[in-house]
């Protein structure tokens, strides 16, 4: 049997595990300077807490997880004789694999209100499933990293959420621009030239700027009833990056008013100037997401064109869905995957991330060898990665193994070594070697 | 809608989570000193790389994926017809979630052979399901941390293992007893009294004297033809936990002698009196996994009636079923949740553990919440936890969130503090006030 994976997922290698690790105790560091703390929820849902959240194209993307035991007894009788597929699920299948954060996270905020001290600023940082056509950078087994404060409306989370943004992509030294807009704006831009009810087309349209350009987004507008003139309108007035001229342009709105004050209050707190990267006004951001109700971000890198590496927003009514009305929440999420290959691709990962073995120990036979595995015992009890080549078998072999899992450092253990006590550090990568005893070592590698 | 989880699964909280990290990270610090570098695989595996791996039981209780899409068109007809759930399975699911780490790390050193270099040490700590019937400490969605050497049968890795658990478990606090003993032993002592044929009988049989008693294991094994008097040589012969007294036992049996000699070698590389737990020979230890070859290892708490909290053993042909021949490993894997009931029981977890915010700043009125903000900004930019209520409410209740989420300290922005710049930390255990500048609670707060 020749073994292999299911489409869509992947083995990590120590070293790109080292690498992913690297990334997630970057934000996790933040998120905990922050004050967010950890939750984890199964990877399990039931599937009824899934369905129906993401749409039907999401809900074709879910992994049903079929029922144990005799499954067929419980099994929808028409959609069998049917041969109906997605009838039947629900009768064969009770539960399926988590497709993203935010629905756990509501279902988890309404379960355990009462263990709970608003407003609950939580991260999470765990796996999600989707069943889409895998392709370059898409797969169907993916991390997210989400920060979300639930129970507040105060503007100060909008713009904290933005300076955490800011440090973490700082401090992975990945350069970025930071967008914000507000989906009340937007209804504000609607509203002002009258196709509120076009609303949703609108910001579907807009959505595509930067990929189809002006013209066809245009085009696309009016196909959803949109005249002619307004979207024009829309348009100009999407070219606006001034608080106060957008203001005078959607006045006749109070909601899009509304919008602007916020983002003014989300400016008082924010000092743009203590930012390491450029935030900036952008009313043609529009994000997919329907829940959206307030601020929302967006953050590309400057030097990959890669698109979005992360986003969020204010949501006014997530856990309202599961019974919980009144809960106002803001969030933002990294977009791990991309961050990832930006780092690959700008050679940010610091080097040597997956050394963990300082030092391994070579023998020539059996006394030499015994004697090694008491130097490491002693190297590891003091906190030192050390490791000792199994078997005293030709120098050669043993320099090889060496080189190949890239240790820094060998000693090898001779009669001269036994004897004395003091051993021969070798410095794989210069080749140079130093005499040194067991305690000089010890302080060597525990000063790193 | 109300929002349930799972049977068998469960969220986790702040604190737990954090519980569960610090166990995490000790082992995950042990790993590393010894060596042991991290790999991960895919939650879900192809269900034909689980299948017939864990016996028939095992089969049963996999979760299984289905397929996306009209999975229904490729379904087994007949067993369709039959209302044959189990027949139909494999023509419905082409996959299944992980049921432990042993068989995907097989599939792994298999499918990477050419990435690795042998001797491969491995850890992998990650989540594994299983479909049994949840009771109290049972779950069906629950973490494996498992190290494993493979590519030599050096008992210099045993003698590490050992070490590795000793040291483990003496930084978490917790007082173990680690039994060795080896399978060729027990093979040994079937072959020499005449019931290799039984051998299997005979080590499922012993594995229960803990829980039976002996008279009951004779019962068991006489049952499953053993001859009686050979069945009492059994029970005598296990109660010798001495070396040269078993190899005189034994001595007819080449295959049992190998493995005292194989015990003496371990003993050659160990120095008992170096480690903080007992160590002890113990030829009733037989752990029921059958694909076990040489040394065996098991864990028990000694202040907490638990049962196995971690085990292990050196196992000569585990990647042979995906092709690979001639790979021996050995590997030992830690009880992560009974570690968490044992911690929880004997509260070994340190004070504070969950604690990682140091400042909440209160607030009067909207400028001197613009000022805490800024001072928020401030601390955090410094590296240093800290957080800010989000409206200037009565002070009272303010006070309360405080209390509410445990923070030990915080600071209440008035006019006097914005306008002097000393600000009064209060230390929320105590209730004591001091005056400090920002530079001085950066210092403090960076320096612990």
């Amino acid at each position: 049997m020749k073994p292999g994976i299911p489409k869509g997922t992947r083995d990590f290698l120590p070293e790109q595990v080292a690498k992913r690790e690297y990334i997630f105790s970057v934000i996790k560091r933040a998120f905990q300077t922050y004050g967010y703390v950890p939750i984890e929820t199964p990877v399990m849902e039931n599937l009824k807490t899934l369905t129906g959240k993401y749409g039907d194209e999401g809900d074709k993307l879910l992994f049903k997880i079929l029922n144990n035991g005799d499954f067929l007894a419980k099994a929808d009788k028409q959609a069998l004789e049917d041969g109906n597929s997605s009838g039947l699920i629900s009768s064969i299948a009770d539960r399926g694999l988590r497709y993203d954060l935010t629905v756990p996270f509501a279902r988890f905020v309404t379960m355990h209100q009462n263990d709970l001290s608003f407003p609950f600023k939580r991260y999470q940082i765990q796996q999600v499933w989707r069943a889409d056509r895998p392709q370059k950078g898409r797969y169907r087994e993916f991390y997210q990293c989400d920060a979300d404060v639930v129970g507040s409306d105060s503007l100060h989370y909008e713009a904290e959420l933005v300076q955490l943004f800011d440090q973490v992509y700082a401090t992975l030294g990945i350069k970025v621009s930071i967008k914000i807009n507000n989906r009340k704006v937007l209804y504000g831009i609607a509203e002002s030239q009258g196709i509120a009810d076009q609303f949703m087309a609108m910001t579907i349209a807009m959505d595509k700027l930067d990929k189809i350009g002006r013209e066809k987004v245009i085009e696309e507008m009016t196909k959803n009833h949109i005249p002619e003139a307004a979207a024009h309108q829309v348009m100009d007035i999407l070219s606006c990056k001034d608080l106060d001229e957008m203001q005078e342009k959607i006045a006749s709105s109070s909601i899009g008013v509304a919008g602007i004050e916020e983002l003014r209050t989300f400016h008082r707190f924010i000092d743009t100037s203590e930012l390491s990267n450029e935030l900036s006004f952008d009313p043609s951001l529009a994000r997919g997401l329907n829940y959206y109700t307030g601020c929302i971000f967006e953050v590309a890198a400057k030097d990959v064109a890669i698109g979005s590496i992360g986003g969020g927003g204010r949501y006014d009514d997530l856990t309202s869905v599961f019974g919980l009305k009144g809960v106002s929440g803001v969030g933002i999420s990294f977009g791990f995957a991309r961050i990832y290959d930006v780092m690959e691709e700008l050679k940010l990962f610091p080097e040597d991330i997956s050394r963990t073995l300082d030092i391994l120990i070579l023998s020539f036979d059996i006394d030499s060898h015994g004697y090694g595995f008491r130097l490491m015992t002693q190297l590891r009890k003091a906190g030192v990665s050390a490791d000792l080549y199994p078997k005293p078998i030709k120098m050669q072999k043993q320099m090889k193994y060496a080189n190949n899992i890239k240790v820094p450092y060998t000693i090898v253990i001779g009669s001269e070594e036994m004897t004395s006590g003091v051993l021969s550090l070798k410095d794989m990568n210069s080749g140079e070697q130093n005499k040194v005893t067991v305690n000089q070592l010890i302080e060597k590698f525990t000063n790193i």
